[in-house]
């Protein structure tokens, strides 16, 4: 157990809360769902993956799908609002009020475990088991994909060095090596030093495994063939004339799906409760599309009254590409979205002044709340304007007051919007029965879901439409190469497809210290470029890091393990 | 089925001959031996991993060890001699003559699969299931060494960059980065550009997994204790006095233990004849101990009459390490050693030119097959030194004629060795009965095995003893750094330990063009370190390759999955 608190009492950590749960075979939760132990590849006892035959019968049979929700978070602060704890306590609380219901979440990445922000399988009461394995190794999709990733980096350069008979641009390489540690080092290397032997010199980067193509390929397949296409067309660089060189060019199609023939398939684990949890893919959000994978959607909402899934950082990240992306390639419809605020986060977005001093956010202070309530209402617009129901979940911390949290309901409720206090990390699924109640309320209320942007209007005006209708722009300025891509691309004829924006996750805007919801400003797009395998173009804007670094204590510093293969330190 | 050979039959390859056998389920098959279902984490329903305990408990209860039986090779050439195959034949070999068998590989490297050698789980009748799993991610220990190796890395230049509290000189860090890929760009590079932000710029390089020192420490350590001591001690680089800073002074045992615990756990799989086989850990030969897991060989001789285990290599690279480091280490005892030998082989170091001409071996040639036979009385002889009888098994590949083959049996007869013909790839265990009944009668015969030097002599004197008892060298000259240090290793007490000789193993001498048993040369040490995890001296020869490079047609490129997920080119 944890040191006693202040009050005397000892808080027991989210690893010692597992740790304190008897766990039921994985078969056997998954077994009222109409899974059987012969559709499961089971990693031990208490995790599995589908296998790609039990997906294609069960999404065959099933008729009508579930109800789609849809959990996304207000622009995201240091403090962390609890998005993935709300998605499982929600999840739990549907079986409180006799809904059927299945969980779909990312999977942790070993970088942010090691660095700062600990585990990523919620907490509390609402986390998914067993926690230490997720945020490890779990059944190794990761290590698949970095490899995959890598493996075409290898062939790549072993072609340019092998006589280069594409007549590959050395300097034109858009393809990086990856890893899955959070390696600040490697963000700008260079390669190929040491003569003839080894090869060409030349710059190279890496990227974390989750901001690969790679990732958001295998997030977007719905089977091994379309998983296989998608590779296929990867682009990776461009020649000489500055065609682009595919995956499929240099050989790397078959060899890259055989590494990513299990990652494919859908892993599933149990929460706290009980509840079967789909935990697969983890693309980041802030440059590729930031939910879990399509596969595991499709196979959840195939078996369930209700599917809560999870969108990464903010309405305008992961929910928008969610929407615009992820429901228009998947022919999905989400019947409600609920919003996650919490009043440290509200605070936060209501100080008047930066950098915030966090410890200001502790003592009450409504007005403050008040102030971020700016932030908390252009979520609920943007989300409003897909057409699909909102419920705001204030999920409540130890320090909150009475008084911040009915604030912020109060708020909601004058504005007609859905909003239940949520206290699923403390008391689990009982914690959200009234926020479950809400959501189902939302959800059986005819909807009308209209993605943002019809995918045959010009680059410029699908990105002008996110940027004024979701970031709150006043309009956007191009800049470095972004007019002589989006002409290049147009000309390819690849224009006809969904964009996928790289901006900050640290504002609605495309400044990371602007908090609230800002306005009088311009979105400035540096670049555009094709993500052909996943089948969307990425616009750049600012500088969007995608390979952190551990800070000057690192949460690795701090785990441990004993002889008996007690790990403490990993929360 | 392959296209048909020159007679119109088709033979299948070794894929294809995996998947016409029925798996049985793990459990089953390891059941007869004394372990439980409960003993083990199954990974699918062909794969499984042991439990610590489980380990614990037979390797406790068993009084008298099986017999051990080493597998080691000639000095390999190009065309593959087939050692894993015939360890594996062996092992089923024994079944056929009433004797209980447990086999004991290592596991494969990505890097090689992609590259030339393809896979490296047997063949023909004599493989390890499910092969392409195996030959593939299997159950992660490699991806869990790439990590554990890596996050060594991100917190040594993550200490550099919050302040550099430890005073590392950027220029002595010895500790790589490691990647599971034949990525030869990434052999020399320089790392932390970009400016204040991402760090120090230094160089650095990247090496293959199974090369890392990580990779000695997880298959030498007998315990998660004794792994994460070998953890602590790992030397990662020297501060700015000269002295050695510690994984464990960076903070990484606890998280790296952390990323090890699973993969310490051996891992059981079937042969094609149903064998139990463990096939756990494979570090390099030519820089490490280059044998599987000692807790994999410690269970299986616990469970068995009898354990065939494999080391990398020739009798001077992984025999030499086994019985000077590994089984010191374990406190185990070699009760025969199997020396496998071919035709082809025999011949292309009979060959007077080189390069070799690999045409000029197939037609029948005695008189070439007797010319090689010097390299193979060399590895007898150098195996004989440690008190442990010989057996030669002669792999029959199809070219070869009978003359040739009895050529070799004759000759052995002849200087009193025993030796056998070996079928076990075209015909299973049932080719090897001859050999393993020779097998047995070698290792019934009373032995007196003893390790080739004492620890406790001057570390000169250790590596004079390897170079001219077993390498066939004059004398052992020291250039560049290596007489100071083994001046300071003396000096740090850091000197009675054994010797890992770092030297090509294309060759019994350091020099990779000289076939057959070279004599007139001296050995040229030019560095030595401590492998302090590990527990050895690693004494470095020549250019030893620590990241291989694709070739002009890397294997990868003719890898396949179709949409049922059927994999070809893999083998």
């Amino acid at each position: 157990m944890s040191p006693p608190d202040e009050s005397g009492s000892s808080i027991p950590n989210d690893y010692e809360i597992a740790q304190s749960v008897e766990k039921r075979h994985i078969a056997d939760v998954v077994e009222p769902f109409g899974l059987d132990r012969e559709d499961l590849e089971l990693q031990g006892e208490y995790k599995a993956k589908v296998k790609l035959d039990a997906i294609e019968r069960a999404t065959a049979e099933k008729e009508d799908d579930g109800k789609l929700v849809l959990v996304t978070g207000m622009t995201p602060t240091p403090l962390g609002e609890g998005k993935t704890v709300t998605t499982v306590g929600l999840g739990q609380a549907f079986n409180h009020i006799d809904k059927d219901a299945l969980i779909a979440i990312r999977e942790p990445s070993l970088g942010p475990v090691f660095g700062v922000k600990g585990g990523a399988a919620g907490g509390g009461w609402s986390q998914v088991l067993p926690m230490e394995d997720i945020n490890l190794h779990f059944t190794g999709d990761l290590h698949a994909l970095t490899s995959a990733h890598n493996l075409v980096s290898t062939m790549l350069d072993n072609h340019i060095k092998q006589g280069n008979e594409l007549d590959i641009a050395v300097n034109w390489v858009n393809w990086p090596r990856a890893i899955d540690m959070n390696d600040r080092v490697l963000r700008e290397t260079v390669v190929g030093l040491g003569g003839d032997v080894t090869g060409i010199p030349r710059e190279d980067g890496f990227i974390l495994t989750a901001a690969s193509e790679m990732m958001a390929v295998l997030c977007l397949a719905d089977s091994l063939q379309d998983l296989k296409e998608r590779v296929s067309r990867i682009i990776v660089a461009y020649d000489e004339d500055g065609e682009p060189v595919t995956a499929d060019d240099i050989d790397a199609t078959g060899p890259v799906t055989i590494l990513l023939r299990d990652a494919l398939k859908p892993n599933v684990v149990q929460t706290i409760e009980g509840t079967p949890a789909f935990v697969h893919g983890g693309p980041f959000a802030n440059i590729a599309h930031g939910t879990n994978s399509l596969m595991a959607d499709e196979l959840a909402s195939s078996l369930s009254e209700y599917l809560v899934t999870e969108a990464g950082f903010g309405s305008d990240l992961g929910a928008e590409k969610f929407m615009n992306i992820v429901c228009r390639f998947g022919e999905m419809e989400p019947d409600a979205v609920t919003l996650v605020a919490s009043v440290r986060a509200l605070k936060y977005h209501g100080q008047e002044m930066w950098p915030p001093d966090l410890d200001e956010l502790e003592a009450e202070d409504v007005g403050m709340v008040r102030r971020g309530l700016a932030n908390l209402d252009k979520h609920v617009r943007n989300l409003q304007k897909f057409g699909v129901p909102v419920v705001v979940a204030v999920n409540r911390f130890p320090g909150d007051t009475d008084a911040e949290v009915q604030a912020v309901i109060d708020h909601c409720k004058d504005l007609g919007i859905r909003a239940a206090e949520s206290n699923v990390f403390s008391d689990g699924g009982e914690g959200g029965v009234e926020l479950a109640e809400q959501v189902v309320d939302a959800a059986e209320t005819p909807s009308d879901f209209t993605p943002l942007y019809d995918l045959d209007v010009p680059i410029k005006q699908k990105i002008e439409t996110i940027a004024t209708e979701i970031y709150g722009a006043d309009g956007v300025e191009y800049h470095g190469s972004a007019e002589d891509d989006i002409e290049r691309l147009t000309d390819h004829g690849f224009d006809d497809v969904p964009i996928c924006m790289s901006k900050t996750f640290h504002s609605l805007s495309d400044d990371p210290s602007k908090k609230g919801a800002p306005d009088d400003w311009t979105l400035e797009v540096t670049e555009v470029y094709p993500s052909a395998g996943a089948g969307f173009l990425v616009a750049l804007t600012g500088d969007v890091l995608t390979l952190p670094g551990l800070p000057s204590e690192p949460a690795a510093a701090n785990m441990d393990i004993d002889a008996d293969g007690t790990i403490s330190g990993l929360f």
